[in-house]
């Protein structure tokens, strides 16, 4: 009965709760493309609310009428807070999950869910039930900065310094009115300053995970472009490091989502893509040594759902790269 | 024979010398509009250059035919490098003159100019002859960090991480395909990363003055705007700061020109105004004291023109505030 | 015990009923710079919805509980069919009334009422103690056609298109989804197509009143910006006009707010200023004659508030221009 | 000699005259994705100044000395005057050209050469050795016309008023003052006011083939953004037309790149993707009926290079939709 619509033989009946933020229309849109996956239906409080040509063509309901047990993979997209009972429901259900809310990621107090940053957490995707996407910022900052983190390179006692820019979307798609293009446009503005983002927790926790003891500071901005965040980080180093780009390229070597640049990053470089593109370069006239890592990313794909495809890809033993843009 | 046209008995008459370049416009706007101030001549390679209304009513010469001794003050919007050779001349022709280039810098080897970031030097512009104007993004990143410096507050051997972005006006009114609309729309970038722009001597060289061995770590970034600068600074300091704001607060009370905010400002708040806006707050959840201090300026105004004309009407005695817009 | 706070002794209490929206905040910041007006009150749900940094300074009250026998001259900013009552309350208290609203325009059945397009009926305005105060598009619009339709140049049977594109301030305040950051940059679209836009009875009201029987054809479209409208308007004209800009020309000589144009203008030329500018052209390669009129206005100021004031200085015998910025 | 680089067996070898504007690199993406083509050169001053990915992989020398004789397809991007010319020696080389200039358009004087606005001429197009392509607005216009134009609906005597705006690319992309970003953003203005646009001759001509006397006056504009034109379009007709939109659905029906809309279409509906959106309704309140037809396309893809694929399908007897996004 759940069933509203014929679903297709051999493809992997997929559904997306909170279908109508742009988190979850990205969702939508990545699943309409996939070679594998079909989307069996997606909630919203109203079929209007969902965004995109889908909105004819696809099953829509409350969450609370969501047919769990008729999807493979259950793609969350509700609010934080909101998401965990949701992700309960569809793994009783018999589901698997990828969970795009901070409920479950490091920080959040949940233990033993992978952090699908994925590639520092293949293995432990692959083959998961439940999954916690990063949040698009973390996505940007902890891929900057994994090289360092696992060498142990970063100067003890450091403050690195996490300043980031990203586009509206990030921010979400119901109507406030710091949102409007009167006010958006022509403007740009800090939030969340002092290590008050939401983000933070998530971000520290990872770092702490490798054992250093350099804090980290995190300013968020709003730029006044739809799509794109680009984070720029200053990290004090134990050494000075002659070749910095060498250990990104080691490390990101054959990576299909990184982009290891030799030039810095500009927004419109990923926009669309389902990619991180990294530059990182010597801080000059220094008296000790100091990195500055620009990383970019689309917020919608690489930072949410085209990371949550790229995990669900892996859960289920596809080809990573299957439906996502590069 | 200088005179193309007949100039106010009562009015001081000034010059700009390369009035075609966005402060050079700037300036010549905000001197129609001063009380005091009366244009006598701008410089252009032809009349047609200028911007502005002024184009039709005023003097315009190649800087080689300028009437320097028909001028009290001469402001300089020369490039780089061009700019000392005419400081000097108008020196010699008897103007004071105000130099919006790096050439007299602290940093550019100039030594005994005044450099007028005019809250932090007043004494110093007061009747000084030249004076070496700041920088767009020094202007914002040294009223940001001031108060820290003059106490000594800045960790021993700290990394200070200076951040910023600046609207496209920042980087000229020639023609080039990077600051094309197609180019810079929905896009966002950094540029001179690793202490490569050429503000960073200015920057370290005022930081040095204080006696901190600090480094500094100096990131512009290009926002899709056409005017303003906002920076974001983290700075590590020695000792936890309870209430920084009030330090802020102590140091700029009664300056015209600068606001200590509470609230992160944005850059619509400093447009087309000669203000500066800081706000300081503390970085939570580090193990060792930060503060984040945010900036903002109209880079044409108190990051170039508005500044300039601070600074003259200090030179001549005049009411500091003059012509200037709040 | 109206008067909150102390008004000046010499200045003219004015108030704003509506003073949330944009056409309502720019009344009261140009009131707050006006040489003769001060503001007695503005209204709001709430203080806090009041834009601007009057908020802190001026007495601010929902409409009902408004001292309107406290001001001279009351503007009211209040929606399309709310502003009448108010109005005529206002004038029960022995106020005069601006009526920014559609309520008393043209086409709205109201008579007797004054419709402020201030250059085509000073002698009307002047003295009045209610004025209808004009769309912004019809402001736009009929600038361009006045010199057309006094003449009865228009040709018979004919079309006229006016074809306007606005800033999104012309939609309004209010949080709307279609107003985001995100649905209008990069975008642009008609709306109320098909002469269904309300300002539609207005222009035709006015155009009718020059015994013209051309049909007029009204279609606005928003741009991704946040001020302005330019009006295209395709008429064809009974006989050839040679030098068509010398109608404009004679008809505008000395008007303080007017500018006919050599060249079409841009939104950038009149955006921050209480102008229309004009230009008109003929048609090349037609076989009949027809003249393109271009106008451009800053929708928030000849459009709506700018206007206002002018109208109020012409009510009290003020100078025109008083407080209003070219 | 030519194949500088090993070309697949089984694609058709192609070339791009011209690759540097923004319709030269949109070709040199759309053959890069295309099923049956591949890029077998592309033309440019310096292999530097191609735009994309492709520039490394691809060879690139000035047109002069271009292996015409390689390519069994050769689009030429050339500017305006200079295009003819490697027309005709392409054509001498054996090749089938798409030729986007206007040189061989209608209006320019060449005769016999099918104008290639897909949709109108598909009978034509197919099998012809060489297609005049049309140009951006004419594209959006002639669309909007043709089921007026071809049943000869269009009111005697009327003059048609198209007004259309245009994202920045449609003015290529060498750097000018006029298209900066500074110069562009918060800005809008029409451009070749008094059918002054070279795209007029192209658009009159047309118009006059279907044995109309109804002038047409064509106005373009500016937008604030990169990609895509609107075109609306005011026509008197002979007769009311109770259902206009069932002539559109009629003679669209089954056009796989035309989508005949129930709501005004946007710019954002029809960017990257090589669809023309058409809208037409009634003018209400009007004495003499007439409609507004409002048309989007992307100025790259419908409007240039995506229209130049369409027809070399055709030419080649390739499915039309080949490698083109919907």
């Amino acid at each position: 009965v759940h069933n509203y619509y014929a679903l297709s033989v051999n493809k992997i009946p997929v559904a997306v709760l909170g279908g109508t933020g742009y988190a979850g229309a990205t969702l939508c849109e990545l699943i309409d493309r996939h070679p594998a996956f079909e989307l069996a239906f997606a909630t919203a409080r109203t079929a209007g609310e969902l965004r995109g040509g889908d909105a004819q063509r696809i099953p829509v309901m409350p969450v609370e009428d969501a047919p769990l047990d008729s999807a493979q993979v259950v793609f969350s997209a509700l609010p934080h807070g909101v998401s965990a009972q949701w992700v309960a429901r569809a793994r009783t259900a018999g589901a698997r999950v990828v969970d795009l809310s901070a409920d479950l990621r490091p920080g959040s107090g949940a233990v033993g869910i992978p952090y699908g940053l994925t590639e520092l957490a293949r293995d432990e995707v692959r083959g998961a039930d439940v999954v916690a996407n990063p949040g698009c910022y973390p996505t940007a900052v902890l891929l900057a900065l994994a090289p360092l983190l696992r060498r142990g390179l970063i100067a003890p006692g450091a403050t690195i310094a996490a300043t980031a820019a990203s586009g509206v979307t990030g921010a979400g798609a119901s109507p406030k009115k710091e949102l409007m293009f009167a006010e958006v446009a022509d403007n740009y503005r800090a939030y969340g300053v002092g290590n008050a983002h939401r983000h933070v927790a998530e971000l520290q926790a990872m770092v702490a995970r490798h054992g250093t003891d350099a804090d980290l500071v995190f300013t968020p901005h709003l730029l006044p472009v739809a799509r794109g965040i680009l984070a720029t980080t200053v990290v004090p180093v134990a050494e000075p490091i002659r070749d910095p780009v060498a250990l990104w390229r080691e490390d990101y070597a054959g990576e299909p989502f990184i982009e290891v640049a030799n030039e810095p990053p500009a927004l419109r470089d990923v926009v669309g893509r389902n990619v991180a593109r990294v530059f990182v370069t010597v801080a000059a006239n220094a008296k000790r040594p100091a990195l500055i890592v620009i990383s970019a990313i689309d917020n919608l794909l690489k930072g949410a759902g085209g990371q949550a495809i790229q995990n669900a890809n892996l859960m289920l033993g596809l080809d990573e790269c299957a439906g996502l843009p590069r």
